[in-house]
């Protein structure tokens, strides 16, 4: 069920050639929202637009997908705000109130005639039921739209969680664009707070390819229709969601075959947990050998390595729950039974006991195959 | 012509099926050496080895390749320290005097009992003239050996370089091994110092898939035959051997189909320009636009952004020669020309303006193909 007030649409304008490719919400009150932002230093146009709204309630937000509006400069910014004008002109409601994001290829100037053309349309379709037309409108290489729903408070409320990801996708945010929305009543700053925890534990524990792109954002917006304000119901939720958001977008990513979800324990804070879970989801070699189904131990143990321990550590290694190494050392076991345990399933944990403390921290990340360098080398030609 | 008084071999002893696996390097008078070796935290035995050598010159070095002998604890080092017994038993030196390299698969004890009758054989074998049998014995997946060779001084003395790269290779060291051999004549503490300064601007500035290994290693060898000693000279041509063997080893990354060289120009200090260079070097989104010969900027610039700068530079970027985007917007340029050019060139240029300040740096890399995830999946299997 959708979180109450909500409205959504998502139409074609043109950006793509068939597929929906500009989507809206509209909430029927005022929201209070946060948002968490790229760390790019050249942010997206969009971005730039959305995160000057910080101090307002919203109404609205617009998306599209096909074209970043980043590395357009000043004319991109124009353009970003246009499109706020426009939603708002044609809901009845003030620029303020509408927030903007864009994914898709950088460095080209929007099409602003379709992208109007498209508004009035996207305006006119809205309804609660069209939240699965606006999570495909957002989808660039995704093979799959990606919606999660959660239950508030055993069930005055709900929240709605949509998002978007395939490549550039890297811990601080990546081409990633989520929404999540509830009805649920908090004040802006407590949303933030929620946001930052739960974001901290998914999506910056994610990693695709290790880019961070120019345009990521999520946005969380609670229109308090429903007037429930437990905030331990509703960060457990909002974890959850995101949780379950990161890990479709690592199993989403570009080319991906398998989910490789990477379990560090045993660290002396949570930051290292983080660092070394990260270098492993970056290894290119890590990330093709699991492809090919390869227990290859020892590019795991390289990559935990290129951590800036002080020390070496005593790390144990276990691949679905069977250990490969002991004490920073290979040792011996069933490469066969292994290789077809890698080949039988979509999702792996890898799990990495490092023996220097309690901290602990899970990551995220998917393997490396031929169609990520096909999509990647094919995507603007 | 190769430095005076510097024999090698290259046989195979069984870790690869047919072609040489196992070299060594002799020198008739010991030599003075210096060495720089990976930052990783597991460092491989021969690292480990080789390193407790600093303060000793040094008559011999054995390599093999196929095996990493990383990953194999207190039985590795062991493994090690008996290559360079059994070197030097066979050769009448002490076993101090030999230093010891590997690369290969992680994780695996070494075979010692083809290892010591390459060893034998390997001894029998050393001329002048096999330099590039040795070469051969270090590769991996490399698909060509590389080898670079520098008069000093005017034809005073020479400088051999021979250096192996193909995966694993990223700043701060990779699988590269590199073995520098000079007839000339300095202390060792000026060959460090002069070894320093090369690595910075070579091997420190290479970057094929953002791994740095375990086993990573530059050796430079003088064994003071030429009694040339003027360090200028010396400093020039191994600077220029190693930015040759650097881009050689770029060239030949695995899969790779194109050399990438990123000039970094106008940076606050060397550090930011090396730093910006790598973000771009390190990106798969990058290195695969550039394998489907894509000039797609917004990558660059995106990954240009990854950079933690205060606020966004002004960057000016050049492919080819040709401008693509101007103070950090992407402007308009003939798209089909430059996907020609990319097609038709193995080596292209990338120049970044930052206009910040007056440090720059160039880092060579390369893309990022079918083949890499190839290569890299069916590696161990």
């Amino acid at each position: 069920m959708p979180p109450k007030g909500f409205l959504f649409s998502g139409v074609n304008c043109g950006l793509k050639k068939e597929k929906p490719d500009l989507g809206i919400i509209y909430s029927e009150k005022p929201a209070n929202w946060a948002g968490v932002f790229t760390t790019n230093a050249f942010k997206s146009a969009p971005v730039i637009v959305s995160q000057g709204k910080m101090d307002e309630k919203v109404r609205a937000l617009v998306v599209n997908s096909g074209n970043a509006n980043a590395g357009t400069g000043k004319e991109g910014i124009s353009d970003a705000e246009e499109m706020c004008a426009e939603v708002a002109r044609r809901l009845g409601i003030r620029e303020e109130e509408v927030l903007v994001a864009s994914t898709g290829v950088i460095g080209e100037r929007l099409p602003m005639e379709k992208i109007k053309d498209g508004i009035k349309r996207a305006v006119e379709q809205l309804s609660p039921d069209n939240f699965s037309k606006f999570a495909e409108a957002i989808m660039t290489t995704d093979t799959f739209p990606k919606i999660v729903e959660r239950e508030l408070d055993g069930g005055k409320a709900f929240l709605l969680g949509i998002g978007k990801g395939a490549g550039m996708i890297h811990p601080q945010m990546a081409t990633m664009l989520v929404f999540l929305l509830a009805d649920a009543d908090f004040p802006s700053h407590q949303l933030k707070e929620c946001l930052k925890k739960a974001v901290d534990v998914s999506f910056h524990c994610l990693s695709v390819d290790g880019d961070t792109s120019t345009n990521d954002s999520v946005f969380l917006l609670a229109n308090g229709m429903s007037e429930m304000d437990d905030v331990i119901s509703f960060q457990q939720a909002l974890n959850e969601a995101c949780v379950d958001l990161a890990k479709m977008i690592a199993r989403d990513g570009e080319g991906a075959t398998k989910l490789i979800l990477i379990k560090v324990m045993g660290a002396k804070s949570k930051e290292e947990a983080r660092g070394v879970g990260r270098r492993i989801a970056v290894s290119p070699l890590v990330k093709t050998a699991f492809f090919g189904a390869d227990p290859n131990v020892g590019r795991i143990l390289c990559a935990i390595g290129n951590y800036p321990f002080e020390t070496p550590p005593l790390v144990d290694i276990f691949i679905g729950g069977e250990k490969v190494a002991e004490n920073g050392v290979i040792i011996k076991f069933d490469k066969e039974k292994m290789r077809e345990f890698m080949k039988e399933n979509r999702e792996i944990e890898v799990e990495i006991e490092l023996k220097r403390g309690n901290s602990s921290a899970i990551v995220y990340t998917c393997d490396l195959s031929y169609d990520y360098v096909k999509i990647n080398a094919e995507y603007t030609t």
